[in-house]
């Protein structure tokens, strides 16, 4: 990639009217910490110090109806699933230690009470284990990575939890069709893996693609960086193999791009979030793996210029316009003091775009985005910007963006509002929001003051913003400082008030700000059909 | 487009073996008839030649639930509607010429006994007008363009028909986000031409968009030309308007590109014609119009070679890839025949295929084009083909893929069967059928013969074939040759008997070739959950 040289001439050409427009290769990069992050920071002792989910809210109850486990459902279990290792039981000894990892999440915000966790192997073993739990009138949690959001792959008070990482054979890849079989246990990164020593790409990147399962995936419909690009799981998923609470397996696994023979019913099982039915496995469409990659990343003066640079982008750049991020200055400082790292820019801005192209000829592409590039410099609308070099600046300028959410993490608790708004006012929330939590008094440097920063990030291409409130410690006057303003500011404009998240534990109540009455009352009926008596996946949002 | 001298120049520098390789410009292309077909055609009174399709199946009953249209009904959807020209009056009045092109299709194979045709004009008026139907249990037709080839949209005996002609106005678009809100009668053409003048593209194109409506393409799911490149609709669909059987009316009109809030229960609506829902408005994200399309057509020896010319675009071609269309020897000398045009390639060949490739640079593109043709003319692959050199030529080129549908209605009937098959096999079927239907003496050049042609084409790039027998008239002696032959044979391979024009009253009995028992089991249980009654579009495939 010669990117730097050809970039520099087309400057020359633009004439580009201020000499700090210039743009420059990146020097020196450090890279930031592991680009993933894993379940498994929870799984220490001190997650006890988490407060328990059913203590943060108290308006929930556990479900009566609900049995209790019992020694003689455990020895059940260990039968129908015939292993030992298939089952952590902390029913019948003391198994805390082994148990409590599946029982809070990796942000340490929610907490459960589960005593069993069940590992089957295959769809039969999930029917089985279903059809027991229905016909007891067990509570269940589906889970995957554990890495969702929302709170909604972890337990509330003692859900048994059926956990798929032992649901991890990749089954089948078709060159000819893209097409990949998989087990909803495979981890996405390993899924992508696969596909890139077949030339291939798994149509979803996210974050937490080290230890996110694709079963996961599919059932919270995740977003992620580069759908503006590959589409939507209900466009890219072909088919599904899915297990109902009453131990019907739902055999939907088709390869085929096409097939219209009836309703689509697999599309149910995408954003239900494991209310209805737990994902086994997943059929899914995968483009040829691009053989050019670029990325740039550029400091801007305005949000309005962010705007005109992403129309811009979506103009020129076309079908090979692959993400365009968001990123306020804010995030970037604390990527900055999280990491020590220096950041590309030598100058400061209130908002950074990273653009990526994927394509099939790297010069046609390297063309493009300097074409690109000459027009939102010549136009005065980028201020300054950093285009990699190689795989290792490519990978260090993602992490400016990816790097963002493990930063926070640093700082305490984080308020996470990951909503879709016009894009006209996208950013507006941002500021209308640390206006308000700054007049309340709760925002400030020192650690008298809970808010320690209020930032903005997100996919630019969707619409789709991160707004993230970063606390010393989560405290119920913050919380009411934002909710329920923000949904109602969300409310206002037609937006969502949850994006790609889900809405899990976290967003339980909301659903009305972004549904109308009888959107929910026709999504309870569908509750009630698949899964009458409640089991699946309770005091979550349905 | 200066494609002729840069090709010609790609393949000077390939040193293509054989002379015959050339790619010559197209010097005179006829234009074919127009590229639509419309309704209208059927609207004289000779439909009343076409079988009832009540004869024509008589395993099919009237059912004894449904109540009889009264002159009482037909005054009360007068005042529901308040308008003359929203109600066809049939039952009070001798209206059969303005009826009959409602009740029967334009490929003259179905044909209903309907005396009602109502127009409402938006959902609350279909709200009324269902609810008022649902009370009495006047079964009734949601009907769109009357476009569809499994004769899903027009009665089988008394329905009422609902067309959507009326709901034809686009409400909104927006630039930035490249979102269309539309009613669901706008025709494809109007909406795409709409789109056009604002620099997008509707994500969805096939032969009859001058007269399909886009909420009969949604409630079919359509497929179409460019399926590769766009997807299916239920990824760029965003949300929906429709109506269900009791009135209530499904606001899910979202124009967000996320929303992860609740279960997405409009996919239920794309592909379920019209069986539990009309659907009134649809909301979809356009992608923006490439300012660069190429279309080439090649002539290829054998099915192997289509095969891996399919390959090496997808490879080559990868990210402006928007068409792979393939066309038998047979379906193209039926339009030779039918139009009189001189055919594109001098040569006869066994294969025929249209690429096309969209983009954002035409210069670039051109240059991936040369590339391409330059591999597979090099490596033998294509035996002789031509490239469009303006938008007549373009058209053209097009026509002699769209034109077989229109040239196979000139000769009588046609058995239609819209498969999808895993891509090595997918042109066997047409072998196997001609071979059979041979074997059984059914096929000849003479009158004496029921069966005039055994043609296959269709869209390579989605695996999906279109296998047409061309027959003098329908005969029950070749339907029974043909089924349930060919959906035995395409079960066997795991494919689908509707790839994308779905089930309608074509293909009511055979779902169980494609669908499991439980899936059909799923798929009944969601039916009665909405149309307890059973009102919407019965008789048809559920």
């Amino acid at each position: 990639m010669s990117g730097a040289r050809n970039i520099t001439a087309a400057l020359r050409r633009a004439r580009v009217p201020r000499p700090r427009f210039a743009i420059r290769t990146v020097q020196s990069l450090t890279p930031l910490t592991a680009r993933t992050f894993s379940a498994s920071s929870t799984r220490t002792s001190d997650s006890r110090q988490i407060k328990f989910t059913s203590d943060a809210y108290p308006n929930l109850k556990r479900n009566p109806n609900f049995a209790e486990i019992s020694a003689e459902d455990v020895a059940n279990f260990k039968e129908l699933l015939g292993s030992q290792s298939a089952v952590i039981d902390g029913v019948t000894t003391d198994a805390t230690d082994d148990i409590e990892p599946f029982n809070s999440d990796w942000m340490r915000k929610y907490r459960g009470h589960t005593r069993l966790v069940l590992k089957p192997q295959n769809a039969q073993e999930v029917s089985k284990v279903l059809k027991y739990c229905n016909e007891r009138k067990l509570a269940v949690v589906p889970q995957g990575g554990n890495t969702g959001l929302v709170g909604g792959s972890v337990p509330v008070f003692d859900e048994i939890v059926i956990n798929t990482s032992r649901m991890n054979q990749i089954r089948s890849f078709d060159a000819a069709s893209g097409v990949l079989v998989a087990d909803a246990g495979v981890i996405l990164e390993t899924a992508d893996q696969y596909l890139a020593e077949r030339e291939h790409l798994f149509p979803l990147d996210l974050g937490a693609k080290g230890s996110c399962h694709i079963g996961g995936n599919v059932s919270t419909n995740a977003g992620g960086l580069r759908l503006l690009r590959y589409g939507s799981l209900h466009g890219s998923v072909l088919g599904l193999e899915a297990v109902l609470p009453d131990g019907t397996i739902v055999d939907a696994l088709s390869t085929l791009r096409k097939n219209n023979t009836g309703y689509d019913i697999k599309q149910l099982f995408i954003g239900s979030e494991g209310t209805i039915g737990l994902v086994t496995a997943v059929s899914i469409q995968c483009p040829p793996r691009p053989k050019a990659v670029n990325v740039a990343y550029f400091g801007l003066e305005s949000f309005e210029q962010v705007q005109q640079a992403y129309l811009a982008a979506k103009g020129q750049l076309s079908e090979i316009l692959s993400a365009f991020e968001l990123m306020d200055g804010r995030s970037q400082k604390l990527v900055i003091e999280s990491t020590g790292n220096k950041h590309p820019l030598e100058g400061e801005y209130p908002f950074y775009c990273l653009v990526e192209t994927s394509g099939s000829n790297a010069e046609h592409d390297m063309a493009k985005l300097e074409s690109f590039l000459e027009s939102v410099m010549g136009d005065g609308i980028v201020a300054d910007g950093v285009l990699a070099q190689d795989e290792t600046q490519f990978q260090a300028l993602w992490r400016w963006r990816e790097g963002i959410t493990e930063s926070l993490s640093h700082l305490g608790g984080t308020y996470k509002y990951d909503v879709s708004i016009p894009l006209s006012d996208l950013y507006l929330l941002v500021e209308d929001c640390k206006a308000r939590l700054t007049e309340k008094g709760l925002v400030g440097d020192d650690d008298s003051f809970p808010v320690r920063a209020v930032v903005g990030y997100g996919h630019m291409g969707d619409s789709n913003l991160h707004l993230n409130v970063a606390v010393r410690q989560y405290s119920k006057e913050v919380e009411k400082a934002i909710e329920p303003w923000v949904y109602e500011w969300i409310q206002k404009r037609q937006g969502s008030i949850s994006a790609e998240h889900g809405l899990g534990v976290a967003k339980r109540e909301f659903i009305g700000y972004s549904q109308n009455e009888t959107m929910v009352k026709l999504m309870k009926q569908l509750k009630n059909l698949y899964d009458p008596n409640g089991i699946m996946n309770p005091y979550k949002y349905i």
